[in-house]
C-alpha cells in the first residue's frame, strides 16, 4: 500500500470511529458543533502516528483507534478555540466557515470544551490494561495543557500582543508547545500502550513536529488557499517572526529537511515496518495543505 | 469540628494542593491566569463532597486530594469560560475581575482550556489502583462535557438565544447537567476510589444539587451582591425563566426544603460519618453566597 492510501486508510477509521462515539451523545447542537468541527476533513496526521506507533508495537488497532481519536478531538479542539475572534479571529478552516462563524463564539466556546472533555472519554476506549490507559490519559492532559499545546498558545499570543518579533529560540520553544505537544504524544502512544520505551518515537516525532511547523511557514508563504483551504499570508501581513523570516526561504527548506533526516535517523531500531513513518516525515515538508 | 470549620479545612487542604500541582507548571502569564482563576476564593462545596465521600469509603485524604482538586479545576474552567463576554458577560467573580478583564479574552479562552486538562492530570494524583483512577477519570470527562456540563450550558444559552422561557422541566434538564453533573460526579467519587456502588451517594448529590440551584434562583433575587461577590437580578433583568419564576419565591423554597430532605434521606445507609454531608445538604439552601 502506498503511504497515501494507508494515510487515507487511517483517517477513514479514524472518521469511522468518533461518528461511532459521537453517536453516543445526546443529540444537541453541541453536539452538532463537535461533530462539525471534529469530522469531515483533515489529514489526521497525528491520528495516524497513533495509529503506526501502535502497529509497531503489535497493538490491535481496534485498541489503539481509542487514543488516535483522542488526539484528534484534542487537535479539533485547539483548532475551533484558535479561530476565534479573540485569538486568531479565522472565518475559513478546511474551506468551510469555522464554527463561530457558522454558530456563534458562545456555541465556538463549548464545541472546544466538549470535545477536549470528549478526548478524554475516548482515550480510555479498547482493551488496554487500565495503567497503560491512565497513562496515555495523564500525557495527553500534559500535552494539551499548561505544559504543552495551550504554553505554546499563550507564548504565541503573548508576542502578538506585544509586537516584539520573536528569536528563533522563542519560536522553537513556542511551536515545540503549540504543534510539537500533540505530535510528540501521538507518536509516543504506541509504545506507551504496551508499557515499551516511547524514546526513540519521541525523538522521531520531536524532529518531525518542528520540520512539520517549518513546512507550514513555507506554505504561509508559498502556498495556494485553494489547496490549504485556509487563509495564507497571515505573518507576513502581521510582521510576524517565522522560521522563514529568520532562516529565508531556503535556509528553512534546507532545515526541515535536515529535520526530516533527524527523524528517519531516529527511527533505527526499527524494521521496514516503520516504513510509513519514515514516509510521514518525508511528506511533512512536500505536502502542499 | 462544626460543619463550617470541617468545609473551611476542606478548603484549605485543596487550596494548598492545588498550590503545590500549579508549581510543577512552566511560569508563565497562561499559569498565572490559571492559578488567579482556581486559587484564592469559594466554598469548594464540590471538593469538600469528594473529601467527605472519600472518608465515608475509608480513602486516606492523600488519596482523595487529586480528585477533590481536580473537580474545582474543572469548576474554576466552566466559570472562566461562562464569564467571558459571549457568555454571560460578567466583569465581577468572587469580587475580583474576571480573567477576560484582568487578562483578555485570548487568555481567558487558553487559561480555561488549560484548567480542564490540569483537571486530568491531578484526578490520578495519590495511590489509588490505577482501574479506579481510570474509572475517577473516565466518568470526570462524561461529567464535563457534552453529556453533562457542556450539555447544559448549551441548552442554557440555545434559550437565551431563542427568547422562549424554558419550562420546569426544560430547567431541570438544563441544571442537572449545567451543575448537578459535577456535583454527582463528586459526591461519587469517593465510593469509586474503592470500587463500591455509588449510587446512594448519586442519588443525595442529585437532590442536592438541584436544591443548590433553586437556592441560587432565590440568592438572585433575594441575596446582597456585597456577599455574594457577583451580580445579582441578573435572571429577572433578562426576562429568564427561572425555579422562582416558575414556583414563586415561597415555592421555590418549599421546593428546596424537600430536596434537603430527600438528599438526607438517601444517606440512609450511612451512619453518623455522614453528618457533615447531612449538614452540607442543609447549608446549600441556608448560604448567603
Amino acid at each position: 500500500m502506498s503511504f497515501h492510501d494507508r494515510l487515507k486508510a487511517s483517517a477513514d477509521v479514524i472518521e469511522a470511529h468518533l461518528n461511532l462515539r459521537l453517536s453516543d451523545l445526546p443529540e444537541s447542537e453541541l453536539t452538532d458543533a463537535m461533530r462539525y468541527a471534529v469530522t469531515g476533513g483533515g489529514k489526521r496526521l497525528r491520528g495516524f502516528l497513533v495509529l503506526e506507533g501502535a502497529a509497531l508495537h503489535n497493538v490491535p488497532q481496534t485498541d489503539a483507534i481509542g487514543a488516535a481519536s483522542a488526539i484528534e478531538c484534542i487537535h479539533a479542539f485547539s483548532l475551533v478555540h484558535d479561530d476565534m475572534p479573540c485569538m486568531d479571529d479565522d472565518d475559513l478552516r478546511r474551506g468551510k466557515p469555522t464554527v463561530h462563524k457558522k454558530w456563534d463564539e458562545a456555541m465556538a466556546v463549548l464545541a472546544g470544551d466538549g470535545l477536549q472533555s470528549f478526548a478524554f472519554e475516548l482515550v480510555a476506549d479498547g482493551a488496554l490494561q487500565a495503567d497503560r490507559k491512565l497513562a496515555l490519559s495523564q500525557t495527553l492532559a500534559q500535552a494539551a495543557g499548561a505544559t504543552g499545546m495551550a504554553y505554546g498558545q499563550a507564548l504565541d499570543i503573548a508576542a502578538e500582543t506585544s509586537g516584539a518579533p520573536l528569536s528563533l529560540n522563542d519560536i522553537t520553544i513556542m511551536q515545540s508547545g503549540k504543534t510539537g505537544a500533540l505530535i510528540e504524544w501521538s507518536a509516543a502512544a504506541g509504545p506507551r500502550m504496551v508499557g515499551a520505551d516511547p524514546a526513540p518515537l519521541l525523538a522521531y516525532a520531536k524532529a518531525l513536529g518542528l520540520a512539520f511547523q517549518i513546512a507550514d511557514d513555507i506554505l504561509d508563504v508559498e502556498g495556494d488557499e485553494a489547496k490549504t483551504g485556509k487563509r495564507l499570508k497571515k505573518d507576513a501581513d502581521a510582521g510576524k517572526a517565522t522560521f522563514v523570516s529568520h532562516l529565508g526561504l531556503d535556509g528553512a527548506k534546507k532545515r526541515a529537511r535536515e529535520l526530516v533526516a533527524e527523524a528517519i535517523d531516529a527511527l533505527s531500531l526499527y524494521s521496514a515496518q516503520a516504513d510509513y513513518l519514515r514516509d510521514a516525515a518525508r511528506f511533512v515538508i512536500s505536502r502542499d495543505s
